[in-house]
């Protein structure tokens, strides 16, 4: 174990130290538990500490999660000697103070999605990541749905050009635990913590993904915000969210849907749709690409399956491709099971756990950069701007 | 047989004349014939004359189609006194001058869609028709898939409120038709024949479609119009396009995908795309619609089913139901075969004309009427200048 | 029109003459109507006469179907001189007397599936049919399915050798019509008219269809059929029907459900399945073939869909493409709508009708022949002798 | 830790000891290593030792599995006092020896299906299960798939009644890895280690799946077994391999496929096909059940769908329900993510240990047990003699 960035990578301990361990807590412990067993890491990740304001609770979920130790402040955390990253799974709100302070720390960040709840704290966060990469301290943002191996596919046939030049981009983010107008307030309808509703929280799922497959930018867009709840029950335990006082319900201050187009920089037309009202939908995170030589489809409700249509094949045979992405051949899969025995949700975390070891080790910078989840936070700037203005609104670069 | 339209619901014979004989002649040809067939009507279909403007084309169409008689002019055709109806399937530039001419002869008109290529000239078949209305003549513009068993299926759903207050409206129209650039030039991507390009010859059925099953209409629109090929080779016989003069290649004056946002009056968030680019998709008209109780999902590349998901069951048993719009209880389809037994594109021609028929023969106005197209037209006007501006556009109804 | 066979193909008329005019009458109706509008056939098809035993429900029948004159017995209407061709559309129990007496009056027979009740009958109509060819009189038996393009392309891949050698065929005829034990009696479940239930009825497709697909025969089998609901309500008109008597329930005298395995000769192996108790599928003929290079799938609920694995593709990107049949360059394809605009149940009707005429005219036998059908007939015979027996059954070719 | 198995359930910890460290053995280690993370279990796992005949690479397994000892010999894992659980993993050559001794030396033993290679060994291990039983010892047998959460709803609604009467029962496990002729033989070909081919490593499975979703057993069967290729190349390391000497080619011993039909006890019909010859198929564990008040339909190649058909619906709206089984309310989801986020191959693993643990701490014996696996391999039996003697056998229980 070492203080010193450039000697972490010599050693073959990766200690971590997470902050939060709700939902993308225990996901993110399920990755950095499974990693070593199924991929050849060059560091061995140590679960070394939690952190979290609550004493009893924390060392509860440290317990339950397989964590060593606890702390309850992320000060305390990055203020220690044995750690050598910082995987910060908090609330948007929080994400730009912790990650400043650790990388300023010397420690390698890895950063739930999305960077922050602001341009402003996402551009503070990336220029904190520039300056610790100059002295070998690698960050990333968690967007881990492009380790979803379907996507990570998808990415390389556009890469190798079988899409061609690509015209369109249709990408929705559906999901509808919110139809309900009888379901509760919580963090995540809450502008303070989070930023904003379903745009940042799903919507900047894919910008991101677009991006990434396409290898190309957002440069436009025109959207529209939508709350269709404005009120909603307070939650029993309902400390620290805003507009509660006094009566039985809250106010929603974040959208319930976000739609937008978009002209990418290369010439695509995007059709964006984000919301948490589409009846019957879980997580169908759908992706359609169209080119000039073929298209992919994709839907996270059938994440392990790919659609390929090949438009250059003969015409009486061609078709969409249903390809199940389960082979060897196929990204990330090798080190998992015999084709046909799917993998699910938490394997795109122990995926994103592989890379960044993998990375740390090698001594190169990561992959989403926090220079790119800044990029998708000023799309998503852009989206709300366009919104409250009834305009087209540039994303500068 | 009778020269006043009054009288013409009193005798059996309902006597059509038909303008054009290409693709959409071809379809309105098998809906006469096969509707009486199938279904008990009040009057009985005689496919009495077809015009053209080519002797021998339009003769050699009327024995191959099954026309008694032909006519090389539209004119000569709605002078005649042994035409009942003037069935227009030609395009869009000729369809007010023929509309308004047949109405104001006294002949009841069915006109394929878009209704014009402009507002201006839908406006003065809307006011012709209703003027002919008063005086008992009908109209109807084709817009054919709302006759689409599972679109009627759905419509119904909606209005006995089992998806409860619409949220989301989805609707892609995808096609692939001209995605190669050697694709040749034709008459539909001539502004000055067709109007315009993917908005006006598929989008127009999305939105009608929309605003069909949701019984709401649209009233703001965000849009953008696209060209990604702006020349290409002209056909063989390539007299009266646009742009050709001097060189093997012509100019598109049209767009070739349309993607818009819409606000539905009632409340609903819409987002739209039509587009001839779609690889590998032929003719998928996608439409989802998501409310506060359920939500319905169709695909014409699948026009025998409906998917509806009913938010009120228990959850451990609820999903969205593939319903196979095969049985007699559905609209239309008890006039066809037994239970899996799927219908095709056509029927829905056939459909029209059963409901065209029946109405003529109830003295009752047609749906949808000349007001419809005309409505159905000035959104996709507002879609064009809010592209052509970068603004926000209100549909004036 | 002429009486001699050969000079029939001279004329450019073909005369029907259709006895029955049930389910399969409307759908022989409708082909012989639109088989010339959307193709271009050497004989022109006239609907001359419908034949039916009561005088009232057959003028009727005709009237609507658009025969131009009726007969109140087969023989009324085989004894015409101005009939070329009977088209037998009646109850398996009557196939054989029809055909054989219309083959020696000289005339062609278009005959609906199963050939016949037995294979006795079968026989003496393929001898009939084959004495009757020496001069000039055609006949074929109606396995209207082969017509379905998807499987006319399934056979063409399989004959190009693009499936390698063939190792599986899985075969399912599922149908739910009768799964409610209180749905009447009719004569599909009398064994004196129908021969057998589900196996006759549905199963004769799947043996016809995967031996046309794989061009390869069946060679032994081991069945099982089963009766579900042994006594049924009798429906308001039940004359005619066996083991009626003296009370308001019938006995079910035929099979509700029929499955077996089957050893093809060239190696393949093969199960199938034949039922109408399959809860909520409605016309489900499902069909998979699994070769060393390839593999095709079909389902007639999407019955415009073909879905082939190339297992030469690289691994990769391999998968089942979803080949929608709608192309011009697909099999009868051409003769109708453009891409994406489905053909119906009732198009493999009309494709029956062309491949019919066309080999009429061309003085060729038509395929599948009545000794196909006989062949048809053995698989059935064998697969009820080997469930009476518990035994496995070769089937003589 | 306890010598005694009543002891064993006072304590906190339940130590295991793994036989075998190959596929299974890895998704064992990743179930041992996962279950208490997100389940509440009464006792906590421990993998304490596993064992290997080869030292080195048992102890390289070890280091990448998590377990904390080895052992080379199976009888010495056997022996140590400080395991109370044998979890074996190796190929069915030697279930019974190490079963049989592990639960004489009082350890709970979870044994990997098929049971035993043989209905002779099986019955012995049955025998010494239940007199280590009556001890309050328990055995398990890996019938991993019954706990993959759509397979588990699929019991539930046919034990809430919500089928009916069960009248179909179609069952396909679908693979294709050695469709190829040149895919090496390895000891899964070899009869003396593996038992049988298909017909055991996977129609083994959808044998116990579909009489755990019925609730029912098989009576009788027909079957057939094939092998397409009879001979293969040599993997590298052959030593054991039956029927290798003096040459680079081996014999296949095995069934590629097998089918069979089946006559339920209860009176359903069942149809099965297992092969690994089904060129792109993956893992395609396909189930239909047909009953008179609704149907499943489950494809393990979509492993978090059922559909599931309610014939009570009404006609117009009834369909088959796309079930995403994620959500809290279904079996073993709680544990995991937010509905929509799917879970893979391995939580089934997961599952089984978490119910095997909680089995073990109430004293109650597990589920399926290996009386259920012995029934299992006599059917499997049954199919083979079938196949040997072209007759139907009755299954003796």
């Amino acid at each position: 174990m070492s203080t010193t960035p450039d000697a972490v990578t010599d050693g073959r301990d990766l200690s971590v130290g997470m902050v939060g361990y709700a939902f993308m807590g225990a996901a993110h412990s399920q990755a950095w538990r499974s990693a070593p067993r199924f991929f050849d890491l060059p560091m061995r990740p140590r679960m070394t500490a939690l952190a979290g304001r609550d004493a009893g609770r924390v060392a509860q979920a440290a317990e339950k999660l397989g964590w060593a130790s606890t702390e309850t402040s992320w000060q305390a955390l990055v203020a220690r000697d044995d750690i050598d990253l910082i995987d910060v799974c908090t609330p948007g709100d929080t994400h730009a103070e912790i990650a400043i302070a650790a990388l300023e720390a010397g420690k390698h960040v890895l950063c739930e999605k999305p960077l922050a709840n602001s341009v402003e704290e996402a551009e503070a966060m990336t220029a904190a990541a520039e300056k610790a990469a100059a002295n070998g301290v690698r960050s990333m943002v968690g967007f881990t749905y492009r380790r979803v191996p379907a996507i990570a596919l998808a990415r390389q046939l556009v890469a190798e050009g079988r899409l061609g030049t690509l015209h369109h981009v249709r990408a929705q983010y559906l999901q509808d635990w919110i139809v309900d107008p009888e379901a509760p307030l919580s963090w995540r309808l809450d502008k303070a913590k989070a930023g904003s509703g379903a745009l940042g929280d799903i919507g900047a799922h894919i910008v991101d993904l677009t991006q990434f497959i396409t290898g190309d930018a957002i440069g436009r867009v025109s959207g529209r915000l939508r709350t269709f709840v404005h009120e909603r029950p307070l939650p029993s335990e309902h400390a620290g969210l805003a507009g509660t006082a006094g009566s039985g319900r809250g106010e929603v201050t974040v959208d319930d849907a976000a739609v937008f187009l978009a002209e990418f920089r290369g010439g695509a037309l995007g059709v964006f749709e984000a919301t948490r009202f589409a009846n019957g939908r879980k997580n169908a995170i759908r992706i359609e690409i169209n080119g000039s030589k073929g298209s992919i489809a994709f839907d996270f409700e059938d994440m392990n399956l790919l659609h390929f249509f090949d438009g250059t094949e003969d015409v009486a045979t061609a078709g969409f491709r249903r390809i199940v992405v389960t082979e060897a051949q196929h990204p990330y899969v090798g080190a998992w099971w015999p084709p046909g025995h799917l993998i699910g949700y938490e394997h795109g975390f122990t995926h994103q756990v592989v890379d960044l070891v993998n990375d740390i080790a090698a001594g190169q910078n990561p992959s989403p950069s926090f220079a790119d989840g800044l990029q998708v936070q000023r799309v998503l700037a852009a989206v709300e701007t366009s919104s409250d203005t009834d305009t087209w609104q540039e994303i500068t670069s």
